[in-house]
């Protein structure tokens, strides 16, 4: 089965319908999706950014919200508009994502990324992703610990630096066993046929 | 019949594919396209940006070439990677581009488009936009002529403005009767099914 890595920061507003439908889609035509949490922050502040892109121009940035409004439309996915504190930090949620189980991550991705854009609330908040965790039967104490553990923060930025090393620049970003590098949500259907293929 | 409102800017590569294929698929919905020949740079200027975004981040710029060729590729349509100076001046375009009729238009911005994306020409080159015109039966010298007139001038001057007031940032950019904007070739068809619904 072929496989298609599925990089995504937990802050990034277009990575929100990405997790929303990846599954389903990489089901569909047979790819079995690698998720790989990483942190957009360090990568843009090597391009000399100190936010997103989203906020460094209000007028695209106003669009952007927009036009995710008409996407989860079209998708049947709750949103809230512009998520109190955009960018969010994600930093917490990709330590727990990335300590789960592969198995068992894409629930919890959904359930932070969810709570954030269809519900309003902030994922830096410790008590967003614990509840998260519980609502899927996790014992978020014992989750928690691990993903704080200076193993894991080491395995994150590792995993960010695997980012920025084969030239991801945002986010969501799809990367094919074949190298080829596709970004952003509208580009996910074009990455999954070629992952296919 | 519902109007579309389509805005380019001929330095603007994603403009590329939406030009060449934008009146095939507006008249598969029935809708109508208003070709809008507009200068991005004096609206980046504004965003306090000194030249095209894919140009500023290197990382991005080089995904973009990437990108745009493997659209070229499901299209059909001829590329040559970045042109030579990218971005290019639209300007002299642009204002031949503004005093044609309008049912002249798409046939030269075709042509013009055609010539930077498909062909490696520089189209800041008054010889490239005269032999566009020629190419199409038109009377170079004359058109040129009234291209560069004060009103003319004024006129794209005023096109430009219009864009920003409007709330366009980027191009191509697409704007329903009812005050919708889209942007990107990746909008596209979402912007003509918006028109025609």
């Amino acid at each position: 089965m072929p496989r298609l890595d599925f990089w995504f920061d937990f802050g990034s507003s277009y990575s929100y319908p990405a997790v929303m439908t990846a599954e389903a889609e990489a089901a569909g035509r047979g790819v079995r999706l690698a998720w790989r949490p990483f942190l957009l922050g360090p990568i843009f502040a090597k391009q000399g950014l100190t936010t997103s892109p989203l906020k460094a121009n209000p007028v695209k940035g106003a669009y952007s919200w927009r036009d995710l409004s008409r996407i989860c439309a079209q998708l049947g996915l709750p949103f809230k508009g512009e998520p109190p504190g955009f960018p969010q930090s994600g930093v917490s949620a990709a330590r727990v994502a990335l300590v789960l189980e592969e198995a068992a991550r894409p629930d919890f991705v959904r359930a932070v990324f969810r709570a954030q854009f269809g519900e309003g609330q902030t994922i830096s908040d410790p008590s967003v992703v614990e509840a998260a965790l519980k609502s899927l039967g996790h014992d978020a104490d014992a989750v928690v610990a691990k993903a704080v553990s200076d193993g894991n923060k080491l395995a994150l930025r590792r995993q960010t630096e695997d980012a920025e090393r084969v030239g991801i620049f945002g986010a969501p970003s799809f990367i094919t066993e074949d190298g080829e590098l596709f970004w952003g949500h509208d580009r996910m259907a074009d990455a999954l046929d070629w992952a296919a293929r």
